[in-house]
């Protein structure tokens, strides 16, 4: 590993193949995205080498175990990637979809899907973020540079050059998937400053979020911020309340679209607390709670205003109880982060109030904060959850990928 | 005017008045936009004062008479901001629109049209902005924070107060619709940085677009730079050639979608251009040739690099030679802002060449660039035409000045 690159030369490479990008044929890009997933399967025993070198870094420098699980490769993540390619190929392509036709004066006036260009994506520990994201941009016609974390550097080299090669091998524009490959920490900043990415992808923590804020220099997406909550109301279905709350607190804890904080309404808090903070605690988790909430289970921990505010990406939970649903709604306008909020309620009146006044990408009535994802939701792979409201928003598949243009089908026409 | 202002708390008001307007039916939305409207043509003569001190000082300063007359508000124009509010009250409104729905794990999951949120506009000259962006904000359900130029701050502040008044005794929230009202031009810059806000609009030119990629630090649509083409292909109608490119340059000069780069295929060059030069200089264009142009019309000036690059935004056009429609593209896609672009063709592989080729936000074949305008698009008033590819892309009408969410309608589902 070097820390020379020259990203202005792949700016420009990137460029120069998102133009020959955006007239290639559906077919063209299955087969090249197909060929990519039997690169990766030919290749899996130097993929499973370099992860070892990146995992074997890892533990000498002390990376959690939660960590070094999300770095670490094997047959079945590796066969992952590949039948994630295999599945992409199958998706609808986007580009070219016609979205609307009308006549009018210009002529006849169109709105058709086209690539965004250059997407650059920034991400973290996870090494099949490099096959998805490539997968993705390349079936939605967008040329890509890729800047994975710094714990994954061989195992992101080796797989963007094994995708990369199968790529133009498979007729696709040298160029369309490129790897920032340098430990230097000054290339994300000049990355994020690229006048050649059409759109800048970052995904990861809260500090990734600040240095996109107070750098970047082109368009953004801000993805994957999640302080979601559960707000119990006074009608709830108490056996659903609680199956809801545990699924939406432990099935996967570390998630952006777990809940972090409870809501519950005053007048069902004596018959739902005691029994939901038992199966809670049972499950092993830690409940910090208001003072009624620690009135009514005295094991919890006191909640502070720092707890309201916090992604616990843990088996901690936030507890608190509200007089109504304003204040309930209250609470999320001020603490939440727009990503996934629900509300149990067997109250028409205050699921509709709920679901037009909760400012998220999903709100739920009924159901789980973890369903926010773009394989649930039917998109297929998703290259992230939007949580701003600019372009996207809520899981982006590769639809979310695209740009639109009108074309103007005319006949001589002028302005009078 | 003071210099004095609390952008935080202008920020906080617009939040706080956002979600507000989110939810307020369409109806009342629409009363309060045809109560603005009567309020604007009821306070005419207020109107026309304020207007009067700022072109007196416009004169001093010496403003040019083109400026002079984007400033001028007349009986007419007043008229026309009052009808234009009015217009948009008939708007069909977007938010609420489901733009989907389906069957999924989680239950029934739709996608619904909501408000942005809080929208920040920076413009110039013209005061009747201020009341088309605040009436399509309104009805779009978002608040606006508006910053006008300098030269229009008497008239702005009137309108804006006018218009804010009849909102709120409407019962449209409080801060719905705020002005930055001070000379300070450091509020520009805290403007682009005010986390209060979801998206910031500039319109403007070269210099504000600089200053927004330097200095924002929140989501933004870039519009209105517009470095046109047209390119008249071998196999053009001529006399069809020359209508469009007669209008494209002269029916309006001063506008982004007006023509600035005539491009002319070499086997056509010699029956066209002495005709169309001929034309065009006497509707007072001045012509800036390549070697080939000049040869077959002596009196063009020599174009320079420097030419091919610039909105003329004036009587000046362009005019290159071209081998064939390949380097036709490459020079568009050189030097093009990807607004309009048009080629005058008979040939239907070259029309379809092109209408997939050129990367711009509006593409045509055989009619004229300076269509591309929401109401010729049949969007009604816009906002302004989005240059860049994310969220919004040409011109922007009410449904660009929204996002969405997904709701989801669930019985108790949990995640497996």
């Amino acid at each position: 590993m070097s820390n020379e690159y020259n990203l202005e030369e792949m700016g420009r490479k990137a460029k120069a193949a998102a133009r020959g990008l955006s007239v290639i044929p559906t077919e063209t890009k299955n087969t090249a995205l197909r060929a990519m997933a039997e690169a990766i399967r030919k290749n899996k025993n130097e993929i499973l080498e370099q992860n070892k070198l990146d995992l074997d870094d890892g533990k000498a420098s002390g990376l959690t175990g939660a960590l070094l699980d999300r770095l670490a490769l094997n047959n079945a993540r590796i066969e992952g990637m590949a039948v994630g390619l295999e599945e992409i190929a199958s998706f609808r392509d986007p580009v070219g979809e016609v979205l609307g036709m009308w006549n009018g004066e210009a002529g006849r006036i169109g709105r058709v899907r086209v690539p965004l260009g250059v997407i650059g994506i920034i991400y973290e520990a996870r090494p099949n973020v490099t096959a998805d994201a490539s997968g993705l941009c390349l079936k939605s016609g967008n040329a890509v540079i890729l800047r994975g974390g710094k714990e994954a550097m061989r195992s992101n080299i080796v797989i963007a050059s094994i995708l990369s090669k199968a790529a133009s091998e498979a007729n696709m524009p040298l160029g369309a998937i490129q790897l920032l490959a340098t430990q230097s920490r000054e290339a994300s900043v000049e990355l994020m400053r690229l006048q050649a990415l059409d759109v800048l992808i970052p995904r990861g923590g809260l500090n990734l979020k600040k240095s996109i804020m107070e750098n970047a220099r082109v368009p953004y997406i801000m993805t994957g911020m999640g302080n979601c909550h559960t707000f119990v109301d006074a009608s709830a279905d108490i056996d659903m309340a609680v199956n809801i709350v545990i699924n939406a607190k432990c099935q996967r804890p570390g998630v952006c679209n777990a809940m972090e904080t409870l809501l519950i309404h005053k007048d069902i808090a004596q018959r739902f607390i005691p029994v939901c903070m038992k199966a809670l605690c049972e499950r092993g988790v830690e409940i910090r709670g208001d003072e009624t909430v620690r009135g009514l289970f005295p094991s919890a921990k006191v909640a502070s205003e720092e707890d309201w505010e916090t992604e616990f990406y843990d088996l901690i939970l936030a507890v608190k109880v509200v007089d109504n649903l304003a204040e309930a709604m209250n609470h999320i306008h001020k603490y939440g982060t727009q990503h996934s909020e629900a509300i149990v309620t067997e109250s028409y009146e205050n699921a509709q109030a709920f679901l037009s006044g909760v400012d998220a990408a999903a709100v739920y009535v009924n159901a789980s904060t973890r369903f926010t994802d773009g394989g649930v939701f039917g998109f297929g792979a998703e290259m992230g959850i939007s949580t701003q409201k600019l372009h996207a928003r809520g899981p982006m598949g590769v639809e979310q990928l695209t740009s639109t243009k009108f074309i103007i089908y005319g006949s001589g026409q002028v302005r009078g």
